[in-house]
Parts: structure tokens; C-alpha cells; sequence
């Protein structure tokens, strides 16, 4: 049995959390964070504590806290025997010193409260300075995803500014376009097959062989007819720079 | 039965054809286009024509081709009676008189010519000036979707400026993050379950209430980061611009 104890009770320490449990692989000594009703959800199945000077002993210590709080969590472990890690996209492994047994643990998907997922499916990426600690570290991600990936924190950085792109700015042009039809009296409901279909295309297709659309054919009468539709500044802009990025795409020649 | 002429051979064409085929409703009297070789494909199930004089009688007949050519394509069946309908999104119906019965029927989802899609979800999107010519489309249209809308010819426009954000920027955007992937020796497959996580979600959340990321929590510090990291122009214009737009949506003050 691998004991761990998760620092944190935000998205990822619940999600880790319901994967971890009933996992034969693992056992989950302790969860620790500052809030107590934060910390009800966790209470039934384990042990919770809202003082950080009591942590458990365990194997591994995962730090699930927000990218600006994992160096002050982590110096709170100090003298703990075990491997530490943490959790973020874009945080170097290098905060987590001066403890020697150090790591990351990254699952790449989008999670939300009250909205279960497969984590068998759910990417995990990992880094660990020690042989021993990478093989502890990929035995524990194993027993609760079968897509599990060794990054260094340099790809992690990258990773994690790719999924910018295809998470948070993508889920803001939908916002965009949910403004569009809420403004024009239509039901987004009619773009939701589409948004399915676009995000589907990808599994099999790269994105660049199956770009459409005004700024892909240069149909410089669209574009301009749908700029003057547009009357916020800043998402003409978007219009404009993703219609010269997916133009520059296709003619590096390109200049606006 | 609904006698149909389809004019035009393009992806759209190809897809109304595919799913007329063996309707009950409907009879495909022909296919009409210039390419000998695009017309191959309707050749084994209807008649088909590359001489838009020989267009033959029908109920409807559909303009499926690209927006410049529709009014052109229109023109050459003066003197037919009959409802004629054009499919673009982006066009007015007002192109096609003098034709007294006109209308349109716009399939709104992204369609490629090797993948096969399932016609009865797809939202079809219907406007015409008369009513009867409105009964006849809306029988047709429902005779292969389950989804099917009235919409003015401005509404339509609005709902098209909609989706180019959510299908075709959305795929530029997945294509930058591919090349951010490749260019760090880093699996695309990684950020699959991202992707189509992130388009699932907003079929029962909106967009504005799920949006994560650096510029909805406003960090100033992994923004700066992400952006040194950028090396094309245009890229990093889209960072700027579509954080901005996160930080206005949610801070209507937002001035940059």
C-alpha cells in the first residue's frame, strides 16, 4: 500500500481524492486544509485535520493548493520522511526544495465540483528528480489512470500553455458566441452540435488540415462585414488577430 | 413526394444528397454542377447535369454553392416554377430575386467530405418570405433533422458570426496548441480529453459560468510568463486580446 496524505481540499485534491479511494494501491492517511467545511467532503472516508504542524506520516505528500501557495505548504513538511509533490500545470519541481524527494504530479483535464469523471482516462503527467521516486510516483498514477506520461517541468510549462489555448480561451469564444445569440434572440442550443463535432474532428484529424471559414478561404468580404457586426473592442480584436494568425497560417507571407 | 433539384457539389451538397437518399419524402430529380469528376459521386443514384440550361422541373431546388456564386447559380433558373433555396449562413435571401418563392435551409455544423455525420441532430436552420413556401421547406427539412429552426435572414447572420468563434477560431486555437505541443516534443494526444471535456461541458453549463485560467483569476504573474513564452507576433496578440476579454467579461471596468 502506497499512504498518502493530500494537502488541500480545492478541484484537484477532490478529485484525486475519489480516484484514490477504494484503490487497493492506496491509502489515504490524512487530508489536511485551512477549511473546515471544506474539509466535510473528505471527513467520512479518512482523517482530516485543519493544523498543518499534524500531518501524517506517508509515502508521498501531495500538495493540491493554488500555484502561489505550494512553496509555503511544502515548507510546512519540513522533516517529513517521503516524496512531496505538487499538482500545477506551470510550477516548477525547483519550489519544492530544499526537501531532496521531490515531484509532480499534473492531471491535465478540466475539473469541476459537482461533475464526476473518469479518471482512468484523465492525462497524468510526471516528474521526479530521483529513479525511485519516479518509479513510487508512476505506480501510485497508474493504479487510477491508464494515461499516464513522463514530462519536464520545461514541456509541463508548455503543456500548460497549450491547454490555455485549448481550455480557457476556447471555453471563452464559446462564451462569445453564447453572447452572440443571447443578444440576437437564438438559442445556443442550435451551436452545440457544432462545438461537439469541431472538439470530435481532432481525435482524428490534425486542426490545421481541417481549418474553414471566411479567414481561411480570404474572404475579405465576410471578415469585414462580420468586424462592423461586432461592437465590443475587445472581441473585434480577437476577430482580427485570429482571422491574421489563421491567415499567416496557411501564408506564412502574411503581415496584416 | 418532394421533387428536388440539387445545384451544386460541394461538401453540403454532398451531405443534403446523402441523407435524402432513401427518404421517403423526398425524390432527387438531379444534380447539377460544372466538375464531371465532383459529379461521379451522384451519378450512381440520380441523374445528374453539367449544363445548367437542362435543369429539370421540381419542387425545390437547393443552391449549394460557395456564397459568391449563389446569385449567378440563381439567375440560371429564371422561368422555373417552383421554391428556390440557397444553404449559407452568411448570405441574404433577398439575393435570389426576382424569384418571388425563395428561402433557405442552412445545415449549421461543420461538415468534411470523408466523414459521415448523423443528418437528424444536425440543427437546420430555415427562412422563407411565403408561407406555403415555408410549409413545403420545413416538411423537407424535418423529413432529415430532428432540429430545425425558423430564422431571419439577420438572425441568421448573427448566428454565423456565432459560429465562426466556436468551430472556426476554436480550431485555430486547438492548431496553436498542437503546434505548441510539437515544437516541445510533446504528445497532442495529451490534451484529447482536455479538448473534448471542455466542449461536453457547456451542454449543460454556460460557457461564462465554467471559465478557468490565469486571466479569470487575474494572475498578472503566470500571464506575463505565458506570454514571454510566445514567440509568434499573432499568437501572442490572441493571448493579450483574449485575456483582456476574460478580464472585461468579468470586470465590466477592464480597460487594460
Amino acid at each position: 500500500m502506497i499512504k498518502v496524505v493530500i494537502l488541500g481540499t480545492g478541484n484537484i485534491a477532490k478529485h484525486l481524492f475519489d480516484a484514490f479511494l477504494g484503490n487497493g494501491t492506496i491509502s489515504i492517511e490524512q487530508v489536511v486544509g485551512r477549511s473546515a467545511s471544506a474539509l466535510e467532503y473528505f471527513k467520512k472516508s479518512t482523517q482530516v485535520s485543519k493544523n498543518y504542524k499534524s500531518v501524517k506520516d506517508a509515502d508521498i505528500f501531495i500538495i493540491a493548493v493554488s500555484d502561489d501557495s505550494i512553496q509555503a505548504v511544502s515548507k510546512k513538511l519540513s522533516g517529513k520522511m517521503g516524496l512531496i509533490v505538487h499538482t500545477s500545470g506551470s510550477v516548477s519541481v525547483k519550489v519544492l526544495a530544499p526537501h531532496k524527494n521531490v515531484g509532480v504530479i499534473y492531471p491535465l483535464q478540466t475539473f469541476s465540483m459537482n461533475r464526476p469523471i473518469n479518471f482512468k482516462s484523465v492525462p497524468v503527467c510526471l516528474e521526479a528528480d530521483q529513479k525511485k521516486d519516479l518509479q513510487l510516483l508512476r505506480k501510485l498514477a497508474e493504479s487510477i489512470s491508464e494515461n499516464v506520461h513522463l514530462l519536464s517541468s520545461t514541456q509541463r510549462k508548455h503543456i500548460h500553455l497549450a491547454a490555455v489555448f485549448a481550455n480557457n480561451f476556447t471555453n471563452h469564444l464559446y462564451h462569445l458566441a453564447h453572447k452572440i445569440c443571447e443578444e440576437n434572440k437564438v438559442s445556443f442550443d442550435i451551436l452545440k452540435p457544432l462545438i461537439l463535432e469541431t472538439a470530435d474532428k481532432i481525435v482524428d484529424l490534425t486542426p490545421y488540415s481541417i481549418q474553414t471559414g471566411p479567414a481561411r478561404r480570404k474572404d475579405t468580404k465576410t471578415m469585414q462585414s462580420q468586424l462592423e457586426q461586432l461592437t465590443n473592442q475587445w472581441h473585434k480584436k480577437i476577430y482580427e488577430d485570429v482571422s491574421n494568425s489563421i491567415l499567416s497560417t496557411y501564408e506564412p507571407d502574411h503581415q496584416n
